[in-house]
């Protein structure tokens, strides 16, 4: 399934993008369907089940996700059952980050193979990893902002999967079963914010700075994880291209990482790791500009496309 | 104002710790004020001016602060007036972290001067910023969990504030307009594991590594954050003990700095820096251990203390 956070009339809302490229409403589709069941306080019941923000969704697991799916053929076979439209365009709403207010966004350094040999370095016994908090979420059809506060502004594309269950301690051979699915970031940097102290944060979580989506695919439906290309071009130039199956530490296993730390919780992102070819170590250096394009795809999830877009403040 | 939340009957609440050492509760308060006017709709207006969340308290600014201060007073006049209780015993209740789940813990490191110069180093040209996810946030009165994942246990008492309004580039002069209090911190620390890569997310968000409290001490009432004595103590022996005097960049600056980056909303915490004296940079280094207490006591706030305990998992 292709889940969405989508806006319609100024309602962020979640839905599920169809093979014929519509947007169903999953909430009131469920809604609908419990009325035409003759359903009392159907309204609460879908509340309960298949909340309209991702997180809630989330949190339902496996349950939600399967009446979901019902939902999805019910909408498109009963499109004008219900006093809210349940099935979209996809041309008349606009899609939104998948989850659109994380509690974690945890990022992981030097995570690709080839990279660090290129580098002629050792690969990490451990993951590097590093945060980004929400207020850098934007969705697939936002503009990154680039705030005047430095010249240096790059890219970092990112193979991003996100927590469907409650994690803590979770051995690596169970660890897919906590991850939702899986989309696509950007993990825009201010280089040189981001150097000038040893801690990366502050170049890292800037206003806007984190593009995600289109959307999130569920692990039903992308099982393996590994063995999908990554390309970023800016303004069709291709400057990074890798495949997850160079992770030095591949999904299940940053579950178990992460887990043993902390307790991971739906709606958690974790951005994969960027392969090489980031603007700041090409030679000679390039940066993002005022009008550049930034395409991000990655094998059996999708296309994350942003435009650049300098504001004054 | 010293505000706290509170646990009462399994429900966790915002309250107001009185100057007889009483815990009012501030949503049944307001609810019990409105009844007796004999408005309609009382519970929905209390849930909308003093919301029994911190956060959403918070958001209400100085119009829902100055409702709160009053029902302090209508509480301690007419507390048997209400269907629930309106007035806890300080010990009836159990204290938890003023704001159980800050959208962003942000931590400052290397701001103390005394402590930089007797390092031999030069003042760092901007703040050193990293994260804390809310996974970390206990109680004063819960233990510090010591998980088995590493030996090196430590402490970092930390003078801490809590943004009170959306603040987006805030200039200094104006900054402690958006500070809503203050309250203490031990950024706990897991020192092996916050060393092993670069950056030191990894062994600063273990779960439950950031005690807090015990309460947010309103900045109307301290008007001035500099100048606070700060004394770190383990089983009663003095390990840090420094002034807020001594920033490189104090709260003014520090709001002006992260606001620049990102959008601060309320409930968002700063934790302020550490003096030297941490049990890894002592010689012969001393690390935590089963049992232990850490005190932290910060003038005009409070005093935060915790036991250390080991735990299996």
């Amino acid at each position: 399934m292709k889940l969405v956070t989508f806006t319609h009339n100024n309602n962020t809302r979640i839905g599920a993008v169809t093979e014929g490229n519509e947007v169903v409403d999953l909430n009131f589709a469920y809604q609908a369907f419990l009325e035409a069941e003759g359903k009392l306080r159907s309204e609460l019941i879908a509340e309960a089940y298949i909340p309209a923000q991702m997180e809630g969704f989330l949190q339902g697991g496996n349950e939600s996700l399967s009446i979901a799916k019902e939902m999805v053929d019910y909408a498109l076979n009963n499109r004008e059952s219900f006093k809210h439209p349940l099935v979209h365009a996809f041309e008349d709403v606009k899609i939104e980050a998948p989850v659109t207010k994380p509690g974690k966004i945890i990022c992981v350094g030097h995570n690709y193979r080839e990279h660090i040999a290129e580098m002629g370095r050792e690969l990490p016994p451990h993951p590097v990893v590093f945060a980004k908090f929400a207020n850098t979420v934007i969705g697939p059809q936002d503009d990154i902002p680039f705030y005047p506060i430095s010249e240096q502004l790059d890219y970092e594309a990112e193979f991003a999967f996100v927590v469907g269950k409650k994690a803590r301690n979770v051995a690596k051979e169970d660890a897919l079963n906590y991850v939702a699915g899986y989309t696509i970031a950007n993990d825009v940097t201010y280089r040189d914010i981001q150097r000038r102290t040893l801690q990366w944060l502050q170049g890292k979580t800037v206003e806007g700075s984190a593009p995600m989506g289109p959307w999130l695919i569920t692990s039903d439906e992308l099982q393996d994880p590994s063995g999908l290309g990554v390309l970023l071009t800016v303004n069709g130039e291709e400057r990074q291209k890798t495949n997850t199956a160079n992770f030095v530490f591949d999904v299940p296993t940053l579950v178990e990482f992460l887990s043993n730390l902390m307790t991971l919780e739906p709606g958690d992102i974790v951005l994969t790791g960027t392969p090489g070819g980031v603007g700041f170590a090409r030679d000679p250096q390039v940066f993002l500009k005022d009008g550049d394009v930034v395409r991000i795809e990655v094998d059996k999830v999708g296309v994350l496309e942003n435009k650049v877009s300098k504001v004054e403040k």
